[in-house]
């Protein structure tokens, strides 16, 4: 059995993303994100904010346009796959949050932007087939409802 | 019973966004989504390609901004609330998919952007007790983990 | 470009579960979902109630053991992926919203319920390779965190 | 800027329920999840299993339902709030993922079962004003689209 833990959040982009390409050639840009919550806190009896921190990971395509579009004190929106992962490094242990990105995007609630395209046909981060054969919409051409 | 039914989706705006603003003063912007997504169809026993189409729909903040900065053609991610409404206008019925709009943003997997900020604390277009208390982390004050 | 339009409601089935088995030997099991919302009413400045209606269809294994534990009137929650479908009979046309089950089962906010396993690993109800090379853990053996 | 980081899992029960009810009388149970997940991994070329871990925490109706209908190796599907919290006790730190159900109940993907409806109107779990005028719907009257 598995799935995808696939996960949306907005929040602030709290380090200056790093961008990254591997030996392989393969590009990785990465960043911490504060997505801020509400809980109702039944000690209390009040609502208190939290935040949740995550660590972003774009790849390909999408770390390459995402380090040079985003940056520290942004406000943006991503959707991808979550990942929890223990680490123990010998001296030290913890628990990591990850969103692996597969959409990303300023939050235009915040601010306005100015998008330039760069691919016609998306290349996938993911090399799931669900993804490799797609098409894309012709625009004009879209009836609408 | 009630839950928030949020949806996240990302696709291609296939109208020009239609901006107004009512008697009352609230902006209101909206447009057609197309959303691809991919099937297995257990007759052919192939992956097809089907499109979802959704009316989103943003206010106030993200109206104005969302307005400024999306045109027809453009990969967007949006995340909302999912509203599916049967009607009937006395000729003809039928029924309307619709996301109201949380967060909305370019996709990054498509192109660059660049973002200018208009505010500092979110004008929330949604009047939740959850929402109207929040502040804004300070990005130079975050402490990062 | 396509992705996952995954979502996860909770509601009330609106309908006897039907269960039919095509020609081919698939087991599907399919009934309507009452998934009540409350949105804020900017015209009235009130929260109303408004209620999503859903075709939920399930497939395999889980419409099997669907049809065997899911009744009118009983509360469940469902995952899976959302379907938006225009129609035309020649004489009426229009639009259903479906969801394809992945997972579901009662909501225990409602009630109590007696479990039964019937499968020791999942047989999957889609097709994808994310799907079959699935091992199952072993409960006894799983170290806590 | 604020939202419900809302999330939805399936997955194994790997500890047993624990139920405990506070001074002030508040149900509350909680177990670890396993949920496992694929990726593909990029060194390897190859789709590997990996497994997220949740704690998962109910309230009230629902600690109560789930702590007498759920036992540990069970399969079941979670709705709810995603909580990622730092830690530290003097002694040790870390970091927990914790998930605050509101809906759940056992995936009929593996196995069977008999549901006892104990409430007519759902006690809300959390106190949002979003969910306390809620009605619920007469089966009997739904008309069917």
């Amino acid at each position: 059995m598995s799935q995808d833990q696939n996960i949306f959040v907005g929040g602030l982009v709290a380090t200056t993303p790093r961008h990254i390409i591997t030996a392989d050639g393969l590009p990785i840009t990465s960043f911490r994100l504060a997505a801020s919550t509400q809980r109702f806190d039944r000690g209390s009896g009040k609502w208190v904010e939290e935040t949740n921190w995550y660590t972003i990971t774009a790849f390909k395509q999408l770390a390459i346009n995402t380090s040079a579009s985003v940056g520290k004190g942004d406000r943006v929106v991503v959707a991808g796959k979550l990942r929890v992962r223990d680490w123990d490094n010998g001296e030290r242990a913890g628990t990591s949050v990850e969103i692996e990105a597969e959409m990303l995007g300023h939050d235009y609630s915040w601010g306005t932007g100015v998008f330039t395209r760069t691919t016609l046909v998306r290349e996938v981060s993911d090399p799931e087939p669900t993804e490799t054969a797609s098409t894309e919409l012709e625009p004009d051409l879209i009836e609408l409802g």
